[in-house]
């Protein structure tokens, strides 16, 4: 098989960058500030033509200049000057770039001819690349970002390909928040070259990409698209957001990224043809892909509720019964061994509600493995972290009033803590939590990065597991 | 008309607090410790068997010994404990008395007996109460909270009753995180006497009160709450979140709050009487209420949506078709207008995407001033919060390398929001923007902090415009 373009778009040992300077007012030059000190180990050449010395790195007036053959090369440069800027890549042997800068199909006729004249620049010299008006790529497992948000993500699982750059840019804190791990992310653009069918073909053999979002405004080869999805979707997932399916969703994708868009219907048809799990919001597309990407599939639908509260209990089950999945009661004998190790206020049917008290053992480590390791249970949704955080409100509120033992609890929380990261490989079940606490509550912290999602509300991790067990279906073929 | 049992509940200016002690392993310890340290200005009374002096105040036996009639008695006793302890409450006079303490109705048949036993001594001694199990009550313009979780939250219009304890309590700083403001937050729990529709009277009296939010798990007297909620809906929006309608939601709610749930089509044809809104998720029932408390409502749907970003743009002029609002073209001197403003990039149609820029001017005053004066515009969508703490990752990167003006930023940052915030006033219509930064973003802190709704994704903002529009609608008499 031909290596896929995007190869070393996204692994490349050297990149010319152009339009970066020594002054934040332009663009580009927080771009090359991400390459330069994002912890990118190869080596970066800036082209300007007129600094000799850009961010501490010698600078080149053109590519045709450059010590060696970069492996791609970046622009962020007026498109007036992109023409020649890829000439210059023919001369120089230079085989894959990122064109950043916008103002080509997406701007009507004349754009649109501006575009053929780059794709025929590029055919001339056998140069493939990604845009443009696009806003590049970033490589998480080698700190390689070409976009102008600074690093707040984590190497992790989800792939992104998306025709806003936006939404793999300045998402980044959002997936910060989420503790979602990014592998390849894939600004694509305007497709007027490597488009998303090359990106699903590059991610669909990625082995650090375990779950693939995708952000469609329109596709430019569906029939490509249907049958690269296709040999994906068996061993890997795919989850889309497509918006253009309503006039004003059509109207915008046309002059955001000159995209032709299809009725919804379509597009509906196509994924389930695909075996696409279709988001109807980026909330979903980022909470499932975060849930397939790292926990195992249940075997069947029948969760574990376990709660420290009745309210999330409650709506957790009704929102199961709502999106597919069952809380069927636990068998007499299991109810009773759960009324035994739980106080008297309790729920033991299931969900399991032990209502509030602050026995970690129970509710993170005892209840866990009693529930998992019951044959007729696929999953658990997990409402009752509440780590070190409340403890330390209350001790800044307290100021001395009364004893709070902060370093026991924390202690504690931990150690319950790393053993109820290992549940989902120990008992090959899912588990989704939730908390209305984010990441500065050192649990959930520790949970997200130990791999086992935790959502803001109690619905989104019972959504995001419905997910999980429709991409089952979907791979055993009953969906 | 009869003044409201919540009103002493609510605005006490003495407290008697049963269950409290030194030692924060009690859950009472930390409910008494927001009560004494969170702010509230009236007299705290502990009440202890043995306890001389609970944070540092003179704690007493029983209650019939304190030194006045408090004006309320709030219980986090042992259940074998309340009848005495409301018996001491009818002999000293105390008339109102909120019941923490579970084991109730929840517990089945022996529980019921219990909560019948409470409801006859409560009328023996014309005591009204709020609970058994619940959590209390937060008063946010007076610093009461009763709860055990700290002050994560600030005063504003949003009011909140629940059968939930968690969701008034554990959802505090998820509060916090979205910048709603509380005003009152009543957790009603097994609802034995005070129930919702009390809360619901109350609440639509309530000046502070601009909104309201319900967590229902199952209603008891329907047919009031009927009438209750009609006669406030015209001038006052409730929007519920109803969980009781499918098997599993219904055992759940039974096992949490003794709650006898009625099928969903029920719920929804009452709701739609009323002229409440019915949110699908807790999401839906927070954003909604934070929107419809601090924002005007649209006298119509056709939205303008204003970003710099077309991901954005694209996502929120679609989610607009899928909800009942409309994005439409401005007309063509209004489109020339824009473009004479805007980069050669932008999208100047509706939605305006001004590119990538830092334009703070252009996107937060001029654009905003020219398109909400247009008369056939009934609200903004706005994408474009990028605040100072984008540079600030910046410069922590740059290190040195190159300069980035953080201070003039934020300066510019904080002029052009200042006026921004001012626009909803000034025009009569709505803002909602979003940004997938949190308050760590300055920017983000100060219009949410000057009542503009900043949500996470940019469909979530559209959603809550949708709800403004649908409520608009139904106090109009058209839904």
């Amino acid at each position: 098989m031909e290596q896929s373009p995007l190869h070393d778009i996204l692994n490349p040992k050297s990149i010319a960058f152009m339009g970066g300077s020594n002054s934040i007012e332009n663009v580009g030059t927080s771009q090359l500030l991400n390459i330069v000190r994002g912890g990118f180990k190869g080596k970066v050449y800036p082209v300007h033509p007129r600094e000799k010395e850009i961010m501490g790195l010698k600078a080149y007036p053109r590519i045709v200049e450059l010590p060696e053959v970069a492996d791609v090369a970046i622009m962020v440069i007026p498109n007036h000057a992109v023409p020649q800027a890829l000439e210059d890549c023919g001369k120089k042997g230079i085989k894959r770039a990122v064109i950043i800068t916008a103002g080509y199909e997406e701007m009507g006729a004349e754009g649109h001819r501006l575009q053929q004249h780059l794709l025929e620049i590029a055919k001339k010299h056998d140069i493939r690349f990604l845009g443009p008006n696009c806003i590049g790529v970033i490589n998480a497992h080698i700190a390689l970002n070409t976009t102008w948000f600074a690093h707040l993500y984590k190497p992790g699982g989800v792939g992104i390909i998306s025709q806003s750059g936006s939404y793999v840019t300045q998402t980044l804190p959002y997936f910060g928040h989420l503790g979602l791990g990014l592998s390849k992310a894939i600004s694509v653009g305007n497709q007027a070259d490597i488009d998303m069918v090359d990106g699903l073909e590059y991610l669909g053999q990625d082995a650090q990409t375990k779950a693939i979002a995708l952000y469609i405004e329109g596709l430019k080869r569906p029939r490509s698209f249907l049958q690269t999805a296709r040999n994906i979707t068996p061993r890997k997932p795919i989850v889309a957001l497509y918006v253009g399916g309503t006039e004003a969703g059509r109207r915008a994708a046309q002059s955001h990224t000159g995209s032709i868009s299809g009725p919804d219907e379509l597009y509906e048809g196509l994924f389930r043809q695909c075996g696409i799990l279709r988001a109807r919001s980026l909330t979903e597309l980022f909470d499932w892909s975060l849930a397939l990407a790292q926990q195992p599939l249940p075997n069947g639908n029948r969760m574990v509720v376990l709660t420290n509260s009745g309210g999330p209990a409650t709506s957790m089950a009704d929102e199961c019964s709502r999106h597919g999945l069952a809380v069927p009661p636990f068998d007499s004998q299991t109810q009773e061994r759960i009324r035994g190790m739980t106080p008297d206020t309790a729920s033991a049917k299931n969900p399991i509600d032990i209502t509030m008290n602050y026995d970690l053992d129970l509710i993170f480590n005892r209840l866990p493995e009693l529930t998992l390791s019951l044959k007729d249970f696929d999953g658990m949704l997990f409402y009752g972290i509440f780590g070190p955080i409340h403890f330390e409100h209350k001790k800044t509120m307290a100021h001395g009033l009364i004893h709070i033992p902060i370093d026991f609890l924390r202690d504690w929380m931990t150690k319950v803590c790393q053993t109820f990261v290992t549940y989902p490989e120990r008992y090959r079940k899912p588990i989704l939590c939730s908390c209305f606490c984010g990441r500065e509550d050192e649990a959930v912290a520790f949970l997200q990065d130990a791999g086992i999602p935790v959502y803001p509300t109690p619905g989104r991790a019972v959504r995001a597991m419905a997910a999980l067990w429709k991409y089952q279906k979907i791979r055993k073929g009953n969906d």
